[in-house]
């Protein structure tokens, strides 16, 4: 019988791409306003881009690297516009996918709820918690505490072992392949793919790789979850 | 004759007091909510005081010190459900005081304006535009960027230098005796005190700390701004 349900934040239970994509370009035109020579939109987005592929998403300091790669001076003027519309569009976007809320209600009064999820721990609580979601989970691994990301099986384990479970107990539930149903699967647990988003084009490599089940959103998943059960 | 109005921001432009201790207590209340077993806010408020004093208000882990003051082990949940109200109050509560933004449109017809900050230099950028009123300001200057606080003269120096103006040209309008009176008056400009919030039962304690005129609020400046001009 199931008896847990493990969901993957980012692009799972919100708009996580979007949200990036919007509060990039708000934060771009902010420092254009604030006084950026270079006007060219697109152009600053994909050498915005290029700077948080280098530095890693987590870095604090993006936009100092922008001016650096312009060849401008630091300028705080210009990198408080960003920082100030990257926040102001981000709280404007972080709301959960329509359905998730009621789907948490529905799915709380029969399994224990968990989320595992690649990133530092504090930044990920505070989507949870802006999402206004935190008080549905039991239990919240982030590879940060573990010092091992999905897909090795390790954050897996770690997060059954927090709710007393086994991993025939368990279904994960993410958008994607590589990371929430390999690691999943090879953790022992059924896995659901909810494919929307930047990984939907993504095809199972291998069988390791294919889901038990594929979904377009959360909403659907309590329709799938009893074709899942063990025998 | 008067050419440029330098202001401070903290308390001068917006209820930089309210704005904390709102931006405290709601943190504290989230705490609360995410799993703080002292419950008691009036202590919890006084600790994260002593905290801030501590490490001072610039300091990025203020909740994980709190918790280690209350003997608790780090909870990425707790840390972010404080940051968290602690942001979304803040933006709440950022903005310029009645009367400011029209005072600030009529001073520009006549006068260069300026900004003179104890501060970090994104920090502070990041109030003015949440603010809105980033646009107003021919020069913003802080302590970070010059490496000395007011009320040292080499700070409002470099804002004259920067705007091509003399000390017999300027006013400095601020909240704080002791930083904004006794450093703007120290480098030879004509001062403004903005007798409200905590600051405002200071007196000033020798010749060097009197202002030229007092008011309570910004909106008040065009008219005492006639008695300060040079003969």
């Amino acid at each position: 019988m199931l008896k847990a349900i493990f969901f993957d934040i980012d692009d799972t239970l919100y708009d996580s791409t979007t949200l990036a994509r919007m509060a990039r370009l708000n934060s771009i035109r902010a420092m254009i306003d604030a006084g950026l020579e270079e006007r060219d939109e697109e152009k600053l987005y994909s050498l915005l881009q290029k700077v948080i592929a280098k530095f890693g998403s987590n870095y604090g300091k993006h936009y100092d690297e922008l001016l650096k790669e312009l060849g401008m001076e630091w300028n705080p003027k210009i990198v408080a516009a960003g920082v100030v519309a990257y926040e102001h569009t981000k709280f404007g976007y972080l709301k959960p996918f329509p359905g998730v809320v009621p789907t948490l209600i529905e799915l709380r009064q029969h399994y224990k709820l968990g989320v595992i999820s690649n990133g530092l721990a504090v930044k990920q609580w505070e989507k949870l918690i802006n999402l206004g979601i935190h008080h549905f989970f039991d239990v919240v691994v982030t590879s940060e505490e573990v010092g091992c990301e999905k897909p090795e099986v390790e954050i897996f384990k770690l997060a059954m072992e927090k709710l007393g479970v086994s991993a025939r107990e368990c279904v994960m539930v993410g958008d994607r392949i590589e990371t929430d149903i390999l690691g999943g699967k090879a953790s022992g647990m059924k896995t659901v793919w909810v494919r929307r988003g930047k990984y939907s084009r993504v095809e199972p490599k291998s069988e390791e790789e294919k889901p038990d089940a594929v979904i377009s959103e959360v909403v659907e998943l309590p329709g799938v979850l009893s074709k899942l059960s063990p025998q």
